[in-house]
């Protein structure tokens, strides 16, 4: 017996949802498959825009499959009871379903007769490579991104320093302001912002760390910006490095070996070439340049997250450039982004996206780079 | 045995989580319960912050425990097979997750031995009543969002009318433009706005529209606006309608209906005073005023919501005020927010936020209430 494929969630939260059936919603609904045929089910609130919306075979009322599933004993079925008519009237006996399938329902299709069985690994493999629609929606949310960190790089350009700090418009230029500047700017092109990053000094040495308290002048800054547009629900992903201030002669070298850095993995980049071999061309020559990768103090410090990752409906896709097995191929939208981080001097990362072509690579990002915004 | 509980999720995306441990993290992580003590496993990326911000009895390393359950066969165990060692060192057996755990990691665990069991219903059901520090939390949303409203309504006031069509700073006013202002005010005090209802004419009629197109004017304009705070994560809940213009007599005389349903609803509320009585009071206000509830060509038209629901950590909790068991307690957050929809006068929605006191309630809602905008 062939097994479909089911997920019941909201499609405003679960990308593979959006994915199937291109139609978004705020509450959980159920997709399943039949011979390769997409059917939803919606409610009456729903209805009639998914019918105008959905890209799928066919969308089915909630309500009129719930009078089908009634009996005197259950008067009232419920979501699941619902999904277990149409199964059995499609005869259909097995599914699966994504890892994060929620446990209750699960457990319901099966006390049902079901076999449902979760999927160790991407639901929709097919979402790593990307249609021309998608790269169109990817690009728009890239170019806007990048008019805000233009933007915001004004911003710091027209910022005084006053003791080693930023100051503009008459207060402290923090990190927590020019985050609330970028992400009301993204706001205005249609996009969310979330965890955007502006940290300066040592904060910039840990990835994870968004940034807060006053920017530091002659110190890198790392703005990393990665916002989903409301509308297509694409995201994009950038990062730039700069200093307000006089760099110090080994920020300036961090700075230039980054570069450096993600030019060797952009030109390597091409259908057919490992993974790894661009991770390790990345980490061998920060390592040839006399930088290196170790834990002092507890701490890594040096080149120590992958060289990038797959964008798309979510923010972190497959693959990852990294230690890893498997093979750039066409149609990947891929970020690339080395950096160094070494407290004392600052961290430096530089990212852009890139789209694996049939013959190379072509890099999307447009944003110049530069380190000093004086 | 006695079962206890467990979740593993992103704290961001998870509110249950959250409320659990009083820790933000945007990646999966597990928290376990023993004998009422609270523990959480943490990546070396969070850990740090994790001892020092979680509202925990232990914070436990993820990687010190996947040392722990290595063996020659298995070298590197992932996160079950971590949480595995754990429930073994700690002499757990059996779990109770939420509804929505995920399905693979749930399977398992069941494989190790684990008895899982999803919980059909509220996880922490104590989520309900609210802690002091959690109520000024929410009052803290609620007077930032009835800034941001009242910034819209001045932008409203502000426009002008051309062929019964708003237009301001030269342009149209539309529900996009205003919506997005709405957003920006809100990223400026940290908070964080999505779905915010800006809806006129008959758009206003369907309760899950959002608006779109030119704002009309001498029609209801309902401001529906219900952000969560980015650094504390509470939500706060508030709906205004407006008429910029010449209201008809009909919609007038709707918005008085509705004004007086949400003072009745508002007075009966009292801790022991069942939900159910006061939704019919509401209805039954309604039908004494001559508004009818029913479906006219396929659509409903009257008053076809519930009259509340709770608020906190999200934006919709139990309980709800509808036709359904239960009552009143101490210590509840509710919206209160009848409305009358009727294509070809429009739509008309009043929404407070009350607190439920040991003797009665509190509303905690202060923006004024009031029809023209002229």
């Amino acid at each position: 017996m062939k097994s479909e494929k089911c997920i019941i969630a909201p499609s405003e939260r679960d990308a593979d949802l959006y994915y199937a059936c291109g139609f978004l919603a705020p509450d959980p609904f159920a997709f399943v498959t039949k011979h390769g045929k997409r059917i939803i089910i919606l409610n009456d609130l729903e209805l009639d825009r998914g019918r105008a919306e959905a890209r799928v075979d066919e969308v089915i009322s909630l309500s009129d499959l719930q009078c089908q599933a009634r009996t005197p004993e259950n008067p009232r079925p419920n979501v699941v009871q619902t999904l277990l008519q149409l199964l059995h009237d499609r005869e259909i006996t097995a599914l699966t379903v994504p890892s994060s399938f929620p446990l209750l329902p699960a457990d319901q299709l099966r006390a049902g007769g079901i076999t449902v069985t979760p999927e160790n690994g991407p639901f929709f493999p097919e979402r790593r490579i990307k249609r021309s629609d998608e790269l169109t929606a990817i690009t728009d949310v890239l170019r806007k991104t990048e008019a805000v960190l233009s933007k915001a790089i004004d911003r710091l350009r027209a910022s005084t320093i006053i003791d080693n700090q930023l100051f503009s418009d008459g207060g402290e230029l923090t990190s927590e302001r020019l985050r609330s500047e970028i992400e009301v700017d993204l706001i205005r092109y249609g996009l969310e912002g979330h965890h955007t990053i502006v940290a300066s000094g040592d904060q910039a040495c840990d990835p994870h760390q968004i940034g807060y308290g006053p920017l530091k002048a002659d110190s890198p800054i790392i703005l990393d910006i990665f916002p989903r547009s409301q509308s297509n629900r694409y995201f994009a992903d950038i990062t730039r490095t700069v200093i307000k201030g006089s760099p110090s002669p080994k920020a300036m070298r961090n700075y230039q070996v980054v570069a450096e850095a993600v030019e060797i993995a952009e030109k390597k980049i091409a259908p057919g070439v490992p993974l790894r071999e661009v991770h390790r061309a990345v980490a061998s020559h920060f390592e040839i340049s006399g930088f290196r990768t170790e834990r002092v103090n507890g701490r890594m410090v040096g080149f120590f997250h992958s060289t990038g990752h797959g964008v798309g409906l979510d923010i972190h896709e497959e693959p990852r450039i990294a230690d890893i097995d498997g093979v750039f191929e066409p149609g990947l939208v891929m970020t690339v982004e080395p950096g160094l981080y070494y407290p004392g001097i600052g961290g430096v990362r530089i990212e852009d996206m890139v789209l694996v072509t049939t013959t190379g690579s072509q890099v999307l990002t447009r944003a110049p780079k530069f380190l000093r915004v004086d």
